[in-house]
């Protein structure tokens, strides 16, 4: 998602204030929890017609912000606890293709409401 | 964080299982939060030692897995957005330098617990 | 929502089992997360009318235990912080009743989707 | 927690503001989910020590705020599906009882850790 250019300056800047210390590992996922939940705040009460109304409006640069917090904090948690998320995302991918056979589960709705990430 | 030939490759397996239309942004929101709960489980009611302990066991592949579908959903919540989150995190940390300054927070347990990521 | 007699029983079963060392403020507030998304989980993905049918099946059941978790974790950190529930909502509810004159805002989608909590 | 009376007023509350269309369940649990996010927000990053010191200053009054508004969404989320909290709860505490004997999990971090509320 992000460059290992950005990745070594979002590392850098945290290095620079001195702020690792704070970023335990379970403060992180508290941290990501938090964001993930202001990301959806954007979403909170609406329809599908009023939430493409919002990401015409305000809601697309905040949602966007939102998006921006989440995946700083996983870079964070991923170079903190020597995580290759090209790696681990590649292999969740694999799992996933032998989960649910495309010829299996194909537009299927109640496959699809069933489906468990684990 | 992800290659874009790993990108390509997570979009097209949603293609072909026809689960584009389950993908509602907010429902996407929704499972961001739910996959970064699921990751925060792990470290439930642990300690900084007890997670020490944890990451050198079983916890390390269940922690890699959920951020993998982080990972996933955020991809595929950017891609529909038309997100470029290379872009945003760039401008969010550009943000948080003059938030930020290093001179004067450094290191500053006080300043950095009352951050607010707006 | 529940009676004095069973948040006794409540607070005996955790003595009993020598848990309240495990209750830290922080991790019942992590718990708490926890518990809504589990309970959120139960409606991802699914539209109104899939969330009607879910209703009618399992679905109640295990809404019913999620609630129940949301509301024991509850208990235990108000009784942890001396918070008198029964206090706090009736203040919340004065301060809405301020916030939202009902002839002002009345079935007002617009007003009602930029509510926010604080 | 609170009373059949308060509970009347909250029901009162919403109807003279005609905002019971807007209380679908999957939102109401929505809800839930970002009310509970927000009581961390308050923990984030802190120490027990300086949980400590933040439940004696400020930190107190904006806890209790959000423990009303999880208190509140959960009294309407009962409410609207017929579930009968002083029920659940009590069938909970039985189960649990029953899944974790006190003689043997007295104390025990072990299985107190690998605790999962299902």
């Amino acid at each position: 998602m992000i460059s290992d250019e950005l990745k070594k300056k979002l590392i850098e800047f945290r290095k620079k204030r001195d702020w690792e210390k704070f970023h335990k590992p379970k403060d992180l996922a508290v941290s990501l929890v938090i964001e993930a939940s202001e990301l959806l705040e954007n979403f909170q009460w609406k329809t599908d017609k009023e939430v493409s109304q919002m990401l015409k409006g305000d809601g697309y640069e905040e949602i966007s912000q939102e998006i921006a917090d989440i995946a700083i904090y996983l870079t964070y948690l991923c170079n903190d606890l020597g995580i290759d998320m090209e790696d681990v995302v590649s292999k969740k991918l694999e799992k996933n293709r032998k989960k649910y056979p495309s010829d299996k589960v194909r537009g299927s709705a109640k496959k699809y409401t069933q489906y468990k990430s684990k």
